[in-house]
């Protein structure tokens, strides 16, 4: 087992990565105000891991409160989070309960504004068990519920006390899913590392191909990076927006394709794509490097364009997203590989072009 | 006009106290960090006092988005909330975008709490329009929503950036409304300042009359108390509990009656006697003091006991209390008159005691 400290002042706390996290009760209990726990997961990480965690906590005298919602983006919404109220109410969960989130990125999202808002605010853990949530979701304190009109427009910031990735969870993941995982991966090489991208560019078969050292050199220097950068800008202020390199077309992407058609890290790694394209567009990235993130990307079977979108349809989408400003769109860019930058001033102009030469 | 500042460190803000403060824009304006504001306001409010306040604004250049939602505490929800949500998402506002909760309690709280969640928190500004949401909500940070199991169970603390308290909004105000507003200006007194308490005693009478210079002056005393409490333990860990002072019963008369049946500051006038009679029995209380205390509420025109919900039922709805820890509820007493604590082993038998006494 690793250990990653994530330095936010009193709110800082320690992201553990290794095998066999689920069964080691031992880390959970010193952070219990209470022994009174509720897992919140889905129906289809439940029937992997909760008898296995649950089991864990109750040998030591926990008192264990299931939730078990639906498993699927299109339920992370009000109406998942409200039956997740309505359960720790009436199993008189207090604030001095623990929430642990064990599952993807969905799970930690929902069950992390459960614990932000459950009785203005209670104590949580994440334990996610997709590649995705364990580089991204687990480092950072976002949480959020979607709403009819936007993505993630519901939330609040509240970091955990934990953070377990246990890399025995890996072992189950979906193959689309542990590619999706990837895309940020990638991402955290791109905007501040190019001798992690470099690493990626020699090691993708091996992680494509699970191998456990390789995926836990990926989580660790992912989660550094991020952590790296959440504790500079922990409210998202300034530095912290090049995390979002390549999720302004994500995230229209997303939304024009219907939420839960493409996975998150597919649509990333998309909108990856049209950001190289727009750096490269603006005079700041080289053609070469362009074609190298393509390549990576298309290596780890990712989608590098879409279809079904035209370039109006972005447009209109991109206006509505949370950090367009007095009509604005903040665009973050490449000054070179493992440099990122945002830019308020990129010419429409650019981006249509970068919209006409990847969307149809 | 006068100014209290409440003392947050970087969440430090300002309550001005006056007349004619909904008509300054000039003192909204060098907060807004774009010219963009949403009024949150409910239709009886809006009759009063909308047009006032968003002419003043528009005559500045502030583009003024306007969500009315209906009047009254069971509109407290998640429904109402995800229509405020609906409209600043339609209207395009951004992160920068400010909220303005004009209305009572029930407004500022919804407002509060949409200001915290919406994209994961904007900034807002009170508009307090009762006496209630003057001396109480006003001040704390605290919003929240009702869940169809439990008052106030879903919120977050987010402290407003600034508070008008305009005295002018008191003269329309319901006479039952200006009573229990009276109960928590009584509260703060009882809680922290024996002094206020007689002040209260000799100057009932110019609060009822709605004398000006009184009402500005138990204004300002209460907000000046509770920021002082505040300031200490915002997150509510310690002291802050002594401002629950008749809450516990309080919150239970509420669910047990059926949310706003009575008002919540009813509910805590008789929450508060029935504290004082604890406190009485638990030998900290004079006989004489705690028979003060239930003159002074009944000169205020509130109720100083409750029919209707026997003690049984007043148990179990305090049970479930979010204060409530490994199932003990604790209780706000008071040593002597303007001095509170917070006591977790008040023996069962004294509450049934008093509960015998005041319900029926």
């Amino acid at each position: 087992m690793q250990t990653l400290s994530v330095g936010l002042g009193e709110r800082s706390y320690s992201i553990h990565v290794g095998s066999g996290l689920i069964d080691q009760s031992d880390l959970l209990l010193p952070l219990l105000e209470r022994k009174q726990v509720a897992v919140v997961t889905n129906t289809t990480v439940a029937a992997l891991f909760l008898e296995r965690l649950t089991g864990a906590l109750a040998r030591q005298g926990v008192d264990v409160v299931r939730i078990v919602v639906p498993d699927g983006e299109k339920y992370k919404d009000w109406r998942t989070l409200d039956s997740i109220f309505a359960e720790l109410i009436e199993h008189r969960c207090g604030r001095d309960c623990t929430l642990i989130a064990l599952g993807g990125g969905v799970v930690g999202d929902l069950a992390g504004f459960a614990a932000a808002t459950y009785q203005r605010g209670v104590q949580y853990v994440q334990i996610p068990t997709t590649l995705l949530a364990q580089v991204d979701s687990s480092v950072g304190g976002k949480t959020a519920v979607n709403h009819p009109l936007g993505k993630n427009m519901i939330g609040a910031f509240h970091q955990p006390r934990l953070v377990l990735s246990d890399m025995d969870t890996l072992a189950s993941l979906p193959e689309r899913e542990l590619r999706a995982g990837l895309a940020e991966v990638v991402k955290h090489g791109l905007i501040r590392d190019a001798a992690f991208f470099d690493w990626l560019e020699k090691n993708m078969d091996r992680l494509l191909a699970r191998e456990a050292e390789a995926l836990s050199h990926a989580v660790l220097r992912s989660v550094s990076i991020k952590a790296e950068i959440v504790g500079r800008d922990e409210r998202e202020s300034g530095l912290r927006q090049i995390l979002n390199f390549g999720h302004t077309f994500g995230h229209a992407i997303e939304t024009g394709l219907g939420f839960g058609t493409w996975l998150h890290g597919e649509a990333v790694a998309a909108g990856m794509v049209m950001a190289a394209d727009l750096s490269r567009e603006l005079g700041m990235l080289s053609q070469a490097d362009a074609g190298r993130i393509r390549s990576l990307l298309r290596q780890a079977g990712l989608p590098v364009a879409v279809g079904g979108i035209g370039p109006r349809e972005m447009l209109r989408l991109m206006g509505t997203d949370k950090k367009a400003r007095a009509g604005r769109v903040p665009f973050v860019v490449l000054e070179r590989l493992g440099a990122a930058a945002l830019r308020w001033d990129v010419p429409p102009a650019v981006v249509e072009g970068t919209l006409s030469r990847l969307t149809a």
